[in-house]
């Protein structure tokens, strides 16, 4: 038996990839309770640096919680985001090396130690490793038949004051989720070809 | 017809979140450029803030290029980095702005000037979206049948000369891939629960 795993379907490709769009504009169709939790419990599998999860999420989805939000949106994503059947405040823990007991027991000392020691590193890995979740979580959405819009056109010390207040957590960026319209797809925007940012040594 | 999509098969979930696992040792079945072409080809087509693409990577096959990353390695990350058949160093463009006529035509001039005006701004920008493409390139990976072990173990002054010289591109992290050796994986550690990170409103 081959121990090289073959690629994924092609349905599969389409749907995280290749044919999947930002949304800006949703169906009224809503989102379960249910199905965000099966959506963290998907991408948290995917790795963070020495297992650190520095990523924190308030889902809003009730009228009051995007009442909270308008503040804190620039003018070009407020009806989108306020029409969403859920919107994501994606966030990440400042002094996430305070957990390391439960997530790398046996190097947590240690690793504490290093990031009090050196606030830049900590701020540097805080926002790389949340960052890497919040991709995650558009390929777990993706892969979960969801679509996302995902943003950062937004009020920083807005939104913080608002859903993550005590100054710990700061927020990343936000991500609107449910099913979206086909019809408020923009047109494909160009990429870079290959060889115009990656070579291969 | 519904226009809500179903989630992707249990076998693609698997494959690319729940049984997916970091390798730290890998099989000799190489991975051929145009394989490497592929992976590129399918991340780039995930979505990045304003399409505006910062990621810029180098894939390091040869025993030439492996010999410029080891003075750029923590320790621990030496043999195996050594021993893997590509390792992406994975950098962002600091002046990412200077591309957007290409990939955002119709607010191009607004934008180059938002970033030119605001370097932290646009520092924060280059930094958050090569990331989440970094993140991007880890799941297209075990898409297309690919593991991978991404480390942020890494000298950014080292690998930037040896890299990227000239100083516009800086390193994020690096990445080994492959077809990882299913006795290099450590034992899977604690994740949070749902109710640990995230909160619903």
């Amino acid at each position: 038996m081959s121990t090289v795993k073959k690629a994924v379907d092609d349905a599969a490709l389409d749907q995280l990839f290749r044919t999947a769009r930002t949304y800006n504009g949703w169906l009224p169709t809503p989102v379960s309770d249910a199905l965000i939790r099966q959506l963290y419990d998907t991408l948290k599998m995917a790795p963070t640096s020495g297992n650190c999860n520095p990523m924190r999420v308030v889902f809003v989805k009730s009228p009051e919680g995007k009442k909270k939000l308008l503040p804190g949106l620039k003018p070009a994503n407020a009806e989108k985001t306020m029409q969403a059947p859920v919107t994501a405040v994606m966030g990440y823990d400042t002094e996430f090396y305070e957990h390391l007991e439960l997530l790398a027991p046996h190097v947590a000392k240690d690793r504490r130690a290093n990031y009090i020691a050196d606030p830049e590193l900590a701020q540097r890995a805080a926002f790389r490793n949340a960052t890497l979740q919040g991709a995650y979580m558009i390929m777990a959405a993706r892969a979960l038949g969801l679509d996302c819009g995902p943003m950062s056109g937004i009020l920083h010390d807005v939104l913080d004051h608002e859903f993550f207040p005590g100054g710990k957590v700061v927020s990343n960026f936000i991500m609107n989720i449910g099913y979206g319209d086909p019809a408020s797809v923009r047109p494909r925007a160009a990429r870079f070809e290959f060889d115009d940012v990656c070579t291969i040594i």
